[in-house]
């Protein structure tokens, strides 16, 4: 596919984000199923269902668009999750892996975070303010989720995870 | 490895961005030579010299740490890197072409930013504020190289490329 207009480049943009998306939606249960804590498990399960419809989202941005979502695999967010695994994978104690869970999630809101930026500032100068506006709503969730991630990892899983260091220990006594 | 304690977390976390900043050493001047204005190429070469600077930067803070930077291999950074690579060897029009690997680099810029700012609240858990300044002074620079990235999308290349699409180019009469 040649990138000739920004439409192009719009679709091209909308069909990596799709990729992402759904690659997500088979990841984040493991997240969920991985996390120690209630709190961590519900919220990997609130954004699965959020992923789950921001793929109907982009399902709606297609149709408006006359375009078809597949087509690209999102080699970015394949490399995320992969990361994702390998973090899912290690022996350790249970905080300290929640903690770098939470960190490669957090990675990849932030890379969503961008995505829809982008696409959103192709939509606008293309006068799709309909787009716009579904694309802007996924954003937000993905903000969302990136400052609960924040909210969870600073007041309960860091503090927990560091306490398994001695010298952290030592310096609270 | 194991992650037993926090101290292990954050030294993972560490070699994983050592390997992605190493990654973008290789993959910055490509996208310097395909960037098809001045100003472009300009911030990304910038750009070149910080990463190099942050790869300097990450061994001093393994040197305080007394541990060793390889090891880890980022499959982030490489799924991102070969999702800018799709973008280069794409035909098509210039200025969408540098559109795109704008909103690729942004991605980049996005993971790094979260990337320093997981391990940078690590440190500070383990009170190791001589790594925290260290980490935070790269995580500055990813944060003004996305911005610089936006501004100059938004000022010059998104509008060219948006003159190639016939509708906004209608609009525009």
């Amino acid at each position: 596919m040649a990138l000739e207009t920004m439409q192009d480049l719009l679709i091209h943009q909308l069909q990596d984000i799709y990729s992402a998306e759904q690659q997500l939606t088979k990841a984040l249960p493991k997240l969920q199923e991985k996390a120690s804590t209630e709190e961590l498990a519900t919220a990997f399960g609130a954004h699965l269902a959020e992923t789950k419809n921001q793929v109907t989202r982009l399902d709606q941005v297609f149709k408006i668009l006359g375009e078809q979502p597949g087509g690209v695999k999102c080699k970015a967010m394949e490399g995320l999750i992969e990361e994702t695994n390998e973090i899912l994978e290690e022996d350790g104690n249970e905080s300290v892996i929640d903690a770098g869970i939470i960190a490669a999630a957090q990675r990849v809101e932030h890379y969503e975070v961008s995505a829809y930026g982008s696409a959103k500032a192709f939509a606008a100068l293309l006068g799709l303010s309909d787009v716009v506006e579904l694309l802007n709503e996924s954003q937000q969730e993905e903000t969302a989720a990136d400052k609960k991630l924040s909210l969870i990892a600073t007041t309960e899983v860091n503090a927990r995870a560091a306490g398994t260091d001695p010298s952290m220990a030592a310096k609270a006594l």
